[in-house]
């Protein structure tokens, strides 16, 4: 699920929902760095037994400072099980994204995410099973495909497009359940569904969405329902 | 209101502020089957005076499944007031839907909805016209035409725009007031009540715009404000 | 921020995640008007320290019906600290709307909106100059540029761009810190903070955009950061 500053009475109504269908929560970017409540609602997220991480920018924005011992406290205080170790800004010198994996699972969870947050960038297959591949030898738990909350970068083109040969070439080379698909738009889930399967790990859902993407998952939507169609009338 | 998954203590905000101009709330196709708090929401809306419904699509797959009697036990115990009957998937045998509104209308007030959820599948309006008429006569206590949560199919083509021909069939040929137009966009909303009244059966909205569509009504907006243009400077 | 009817709840959690970012609320339109718990949301956004608005629809239907007194105890009784003041409908006659700020603005905040509602409707940057500094001369704290909830007229074409020399046009003859640019997406947001700077006034912004938007002015988010890309691998 991915929060970008939900309120602490939404959280609890949304557990109380559908907490038994959330495995893990990213706070957005650099969300949980200005939201006032942030701490209790790592707290809260965990309670009903999901994982909470940081976002990549934010990570990105404190390694180009160089402050990462100042993170890892921060972090630590704000109790988060995970962290995002991303390069979304291409930013980052050859190799130090690996390092970062290293360093960091050392102390957290750590959630490898590649692809670039910009429209333009040239995506590779062969560059992103690379990385994903280094990602997790260097102790990643998962590595995340880019889509972005909008579904138009990485995983899919400007028009919110699966890019099917780059998912065919990360399901054949890598194990499907270490990768967690961002995929923000109802087309997008129930796509991975029928490709898949139902039990296909999807990123940055938003909180109002976890029921139906449950729905789809079960297949009790029209997206995703598989009645045999007989002698329908139409 | 469709509701995909509302929080309690967000219906208890909804109510609160809107209560007044709910009639109706139908809990999207499977949803009501996956919501840990489904039965306390049903009461809530109740406690407001709005009845509630069940989703088509769960009926769909309830019957292809042969699980008849099961649902009913099932929505009886949930405490809805209403079940909608359709055949969006276009999997049902001929005659089976119309049979389907007249065994479910001696416990349940009946919705029964018209059009199929694939963007792809024609749209007559004679066969509507028939299929809503046969409904009405078999039981259902409204019809509903399709438009999705989208917005882009059945009433609407896929850039949402209204087939305003289908319509004109439909009130020209069965009591207005029996049908509830799924109009989900603002656009779509502004459309019905400058063309058949402020009193428009509409269907699909959102909790979130439950108060914008009365200022819709109410003329209190941009969209549907009829301020007699005189001597303004521009 | 843009209030369209957020329930009481809702706007707990809000403040208590970022009602330190807020500093301007308009209930929009004629919602204030249909909301039973309006009262009590205009004295929960002050609480805070926000001050609350209502929306000019409103106020062009008042003065169309020559209701200006019944207005001004209803916006009384009703707790508000502004006003706003537009011409969204055309519906004005000459002079009518500077009368308007001058005599509200005696006891009101006044917000003064310059711009259109209708996507057809012509955009001069010569005549929001100078209708926006009659305002501001009239007495208006605040002029606002116009760009709907939808983010597609007035400082935008209909694809959503900014208008750049409208806007130029108008940092160059007023000063910028009096002028609220409506501003609903994420890509306008962006594209105000890197043109203008971090501290902009910036309107329309919804309730769950608060904190995101936040995170933009600081620039935490890819949109805005500005991480100096050195040796970066890609």
């Amino acid at each position: 699920v991915l929060d970008k500053g939900a309120g602490v009475r939404e959280i609890e109504d949304l557990l109380a929902n559908a907490g038994n269908f959330i495995d893990l929560v990213k706070i957005g970017w650099g969300i949980s760095y200005v939201d006032a409540t942030a701490k209790a609602r790592v707290a809260l997220y965990q309670s009903a037994g999901a994982q909470v991480s940081t976002g990549g920018t934010l990570l990105e924005i404190v390694v180009a400072q160089d402050r990462l011992d100042a993170f890892r406290r921060w972090a630590t205080e704000l109790g988060v099980d995970a962290v995002e170790v991303s390069d979304g800004l291409a930013a980052l010198p050859p190799g130090r994204k690996t390092e970062l994996v290293a360093e960091l699972s050392r102390d957290f969870v750590v959630l490898a995410e590649v692809g670039a947050k910009d429209e333009d960038a040239p995506v590779s297959a062969d560059a992103w099973v690379r990385e994903m591949n280094a990602d997790l030898e260097a102790g990643a738990q998962w590595v995340i495909a880019e889509g972005r909350e909008s579904g138009t970068v990485g995983l899919y083109d400007d028009g919110g497009r699966v890019r099917d040969s780059l998912v065919d070439a990360l399901v054949t080379a890598l194990p499907t359940d270490r990768i967690i698909f961002e995929a923000p738009r109802k087309s997008q889930q129930a796509w991975f569904i029928r490709r898949l399967g139902s039990d296909v790990n999807l990123g940055n859902i938003a909180p109002d969405d976890v029921l139906p993407l449950e729905t789809l998952r079960l297949g009790l939507r029209a997206d995703t329902a598989t009645i045999h169609v007989g002698t329908g009338a139409r």
